[in-house]
């Protein structure tokens, strides 16, 4: 699988490039990097070169080329399903892709208040009426998928053992984190679980080393 | 499959739940309709009844309760796997799933200026530079699939036979027919395929003869 690249944004920023790249590395899977940092005079241009759609991440395996962080993850599962990055159950998996196209498409408001960076200590900024709206809906959904599919008896991720679903919502997790909100114990247990990954150790630690920073 | 319920909006105005209402037809499986009619002041709380996200589509499937457009049209795959929902190949199958997740979550200015409704002449309404770029980009991405895996050995969809893409954009296909956009003859013989679908046909008929209406 070494001929797997995944063109992405700069770690600090790119909450899209973090889903498929955590997907990547929990599968096990080794892969090249093909890093566009976000915000230059030449993003626009860099990222045009790689990805129909403009944007990243977009994966390059051989001449094949998949963009979309949703269907990158997607690709992934089937080229490692060794890995059960979906939950094997069908019903399981039927709420796993349900939340994680609900993060897919959804949570606007959180995403603009609350913009992933790495590099910076945010708290109490970015609350809104409609941030702590998408705030709430999101740990409803995180308490639901482990009560009903995941700790204790099967892991402490959504779904019990990592799926995509807790790549899709990783980047939320750190939002979470930078920002200072206050969250429910069980959606702390959670987030701990997550933030401990060493998938995730090594990315937030990558993100602090890069040289690229600017003011939002 | 008696037992699956679309919970739905009304086929006049719902854009989304034309995506999976056209999945599980086109995969042959019978299903009970629940409609929400939007816009309505009890739309809210007729649509929380049965959708932990608060939006429809939702499909009720016994005890199991999948949400979001997406989630729900990879469920009926599943469900149906004789039906060949995505591509069998999977460099196709790839792709299928980046086009229908651009459209999941993209195109935000076509969604919004060029909203779909079915009982309406709006030629020449809704075209803005941000629409036209987002119409352009739909253009290029319906040649580059046929052109790659479509027509003409394969069939007039985007990847041959119909897949979930198409119902993807099914209703991008009626919004440039209401607003009368012109488009390429690739794009429209793209579009007179998916408008002469029987399914499309007893959609769109069942929108006009829905007594909700109201203006945008």
């Amino acid at each position: 699988m070494s001929d797997l690249t995944l063109v992405m944004g700069n770690k600090t920023y790119s909450s899209w490039s973090l889903r498929p790249w955590l997907a990547l590395r929990q599968a096990g899977l080794s892969f090249a990097e093909t890093v566009v940092p976000l915000r230059q005079p030449d993003t626009a241009a860099r990222i045009a070169a790689h990805s129909p759609s403009g944007r990243v991440p977009t994966l390059l395996h051989g001449g094949l080329t998949v963009w979309d962080s949703l269907a990158i993850c997607e690709y992934v599962a089937e080229l490692a399903p060794e890995a059960t990055l979906w939950p094997a159950d069908r019903t399981a998996r039927a709420v796993a892709r349900s939340v994680s196209a609900e993060m897919h498409s959804g949570f606007a408001s959180l995403r603009t208040t609350m913009s992933m960076d790495l590099k910076s200590d945010r708290k109490g900024q970015g609350m809104t009426e409609a941030t702590a709206a998408d705030i709430a809906r999101i740990e409803a959904l995180w308490a639901d998928a482990r009560s009903r599919f995941g700790s204790p008896a099967g892991g402490p991720f959504l779904f019990g053992a990592f799926t995509i679903a807790d790549a899709m919502f990783a980047p939320v997790v750190t939002r979470l984190e930078t920002y200072g909100v206050a969250v429910s114990p069980g959606s702390r247990a959670y987030m701990d679980a997550v933030m401990a990954l060493p998938a995730m150790r090594d990315w937030i630690a990558a993100a602090k080393a890069e040289p690229w920073e600017f003011e939002p």
